[in-house]
């Protein structure tokens, strides 16, 4: 698959989620020229900016590329000048939308796509007053943006094909997963379930059967953790099949009583009174950048979790760090030894706050695969001619490590034979100079398929070899080759 | 808080939530005595209790304790016969529920519990021809039910307050979260919540706005990542303040058209037909079996992200593990050596099928944590004393490991001053004679609050020197202090 990689888009409002998008495409490596005229919506951008570049830090160990500019625009015109894609992301009113898309179609050239980020609003109704309507569509995206990878894509009817194409192109290559909306609808898909939720949310707090926090809970702790795994058809059918599971549970769950508030309460002084006291009132009511840490330090848990077990959302993140490493360049120092630089995630640490000991390893195995790829083992000599295993690992402690913290890691081929492959690596925090770690290791080629020891093959062997010869001018580390004893 | 927990609980009912059940108790240690008529009832809660032993193998690594009894009852009666709490998982029948839990309430003593899973109906209802109603309470749950948390508290108007906090402190016990439903309704809070999202649902499909995967797509990779995380009105709450999102959402979400179809569709033939053909039509319309594994390695997965977040269910998981740990007795071989028995998580493994290097070291650091809590130190000698660090690890692969194997790990210390501890980690596979890794470690014993080395205090010096004494008797191993070298 091709990838359509935008080099800039042009950024129309910069809230929530204008700002949400500013933090997806310049933490890829797009320029974003937003226009705000709004005060302070600048340096809401920033902050924004700022927590997704922390979460992506947590999320990911894949290089990310160099930030793209957040370059300010004083006018429409300004902002969507030389770019690909102009994302709308204005106030939920239509004549505003409708007038900023007009501007925006005049300014651009015709091949531009532009985009609105409505959360309902049919793009027939926002292409009213564009040149070239072609080329709208409605990209439908979720809070927090850099992290929620769903981006609705709902066309008009005079929308062309090729404008979806190249959006969703755009869009994956900066880890999305664009769903395509069949018809034009209010709401499309997902806002129209989610607010169903939340119409008998706000019903159950206004007859003061739950607190907000009530409500909250019940979800977070029964069929909320299943959200991110099983929709509530795949819950039906995963049992006992769909025709079952509605003959069953139909007329329970879609009968009188229990659907008798499908409708939405009148939002009185009074029940908007109760709803702000409730949310006031929470155990944990802690400050919202506190709460939106929280929030994406979660979330990335989440994604890690589902990238493990390959699935859904973690599969998007997967495919796009893929994108990330294939795209990055080979890094080595001036002197020749491997390098790379990692920031230590929040959930590294042990019970004394230090990084845990078996995520020094983990760092070590980083820089031993890196070192692998650098000399060419890549799914394809794997599976044809096998790899490196590691036979053994000696690690010595010397200083401590802590959460955020960036560390460099050398990484040095103290020899090389036709299987053997013997390696040291020195873990230093960035701007020290004496190194918290260092890891020694040992390991062998094994041929594919066989589990037994076999000699490198082809340019693979030549060039872990050449390293190693290379590697020998340099000076041998003092703790090569020691062993732990009790002196 | 002092802990109520059951000895043996009665199941009326083994169905999906009774095989549910049945898996929950038998795992925490409890018996359960099972009366379901149906044939090939029991097989099915056998499969269902299998499933989640393998859940909670990946789950934690905090010692399970002896499996309770599976025992077949006869009657009601039989089952019910010296239980603390019984549990009724019939089919979502009022008549027959009623009789269930009156011929239960018949049966049993005063004292006994008995608790019904129904998903909505009233417990007022429910009680109407038993004996001593005071102890009836509703307690609904939600699959799958070893997993997922969530236990919903519903009482009657007649349930005594004891019945509410002995019912509690025994769900707690089999790490459960309780939650009191405050008034008596048709549905309680979560399958409310959830009803109102499947009606939606629903009429998507009905109109062919989406498919039923579109659906499920459309929840899993957007709003249902968030949903373990933060309900709805933290969603609100979380950006701008509950009364500024109500104002600016309020208005959009609520009123026509995007409420419209709040009510729920006709289950015609013709629409029960495209459910199910939607169904048999998915991308990755796997066996049930299968389905179910994956479901849950997911919620194992996003679980055991939110406990390294200590948030929500994680922190429940947590409290669970705390509990499980403090109940566990220490295990010390014949020989003196100490003994640990884990099974390798399914996401251990790295790209070729093998354990990750890493976890080796991991489950070296176990083992020396066993040592350390085996010679005193705990939370409290950590604060006042300090602890053992690491300085130097040497790892040696002798053999592959694998997914769902189990392995033991023996722990003899080679040597200990005041300061230094000098310890020896043999992995074996259960069954083999041959290790398949080897750990040497050096410790330090490091002041509290200090960062500094500084002896070990107390019965903690005392113990440790004694057991480097007793295992000095042991014969050394051959791989002590060895170095890596390439010969």
């Amino acid at each position: 698959m091709s990838e359509a990689r935008a080099r800039a888009i042009g950024l129309l409002g910069g809230g929530v989620i204008g700002g949400g998008w500013a933090a997806r495409f310049v933490l890829n490596g797009v320029h974003v020229q937003l226009y705000d005229p709004a005060p302070g919506a600048v340096e809401r951008v920033q902050e924004t900016l700022a927590n997704a570049r922390r979460a992506y830090q947590r999320l990911t160990m894949a290089p990310l590329p160099a930030e793209g500019a957040l370059i300010v625009a004083n006018s429409v015109a300004e902002a969507v000048r030389g770019v690909e894609l102009v994302q709308e992301s204005a106030s939920e009113c239509l004549e505003l939308k409708q007038q900023l898309l007009a501007s925006a179609s005049r300014a651009a050239t015709p091949e531009t796509l532009i985009c609105s980020s409505t959360s309902g609003l049919r793009p027939s109704l926002l292409a009213k007053e564009m040149n070239h309507p072609e080329r709208l569509l409605v990209s439908h995206p979720f809070n927090p943006l850099y992290l929620l990878p769903l981006v609705e894509l709902c066309a008009a009817p005079a929308t062309a094909p090729e404008t979806l194409e190249r959006a969703a192109e755009i869009y994956r290559s900066v880890g999305m997963h664009p769903a395509l909306v069949r018809k034009e609808v209010d709401g499309f898909v997902a806002n129209r379930l989610q607010e169903a939720l939340w119409r008998e949310a706000l019903w159950l707090v206004h007859d003061d059967l739950a607190t907000v926090q009530e409500v909250d809970d019940a979800i977070c702790y029964s069929f909320g953790l299943r959200a991110p795994i099983l929709g509530p058809f795949r819950i039906g059918a995963g049992e006992i099949g769909m025709r079952q599971h509605m003959a069953i549970w139909g007329p329970v769950t879609l009968n009188l009583p229990r659907r008798k508030l499908a409708d939405a309460p009148e939002l009185t002084e009074a029940f908007l009174d109760k709803l702000a006291e409730q949310s006031e009132a929470r155990d944990d009511n802690q400050k919202i950048p506190e709460l939106q840490q929280k929030r994406d330090d979660c979330l990335v848990a989440v994604l890690q979790g589902l990238r493990a077990q390959g699935y859904g959302a973690g599969e998007t993140l997967a495919r796009w760090e893929k994108g990330l490493r294939d795209r990055a360049p080979q890094l080595t120092r001036a002197s020749g030894q491997l390098e790379m630089t990692r920031q230590i995630p929040s959930d590294w640490i042990d019970y004394n706050g230090h990084l845990t000991e078996s995520r020094y390893l983990q760092l070590c195995g980083i820089a031993t695969d890196n070192l692998l790829t650098y000399v060419g083992i890549n799914a394809e000599y794997r599976s044809k001619f096998g790899s490196y295993y590691t036979l053994e690992t000696h690690l010595s402690h010397l200083g401590e490590l802590y959460a955020g913290e960036r560390v460099q890691v050398l990484t040095q081929v103290l020899g090389a034979d036709d299987k053997r492959l013997h390696v040291f690596h020195v873990l230093t925090r960035e701007g020290d100079e004496k190194p918290a770690a260092t890891g020694e290791q040992m390991l062998i080629h094994v041929k594919a398929g066989s589990g037994r020891s076999g000699p490198a093959q082809g340019s693979v062997r030549k060039r872990m070899l050449e390293l190693a010869r290379k590697h020998a001018e340099l000076s041998r580390p003092e703790r090569a080759g020691a062993s732990i004893r009790l002196r």
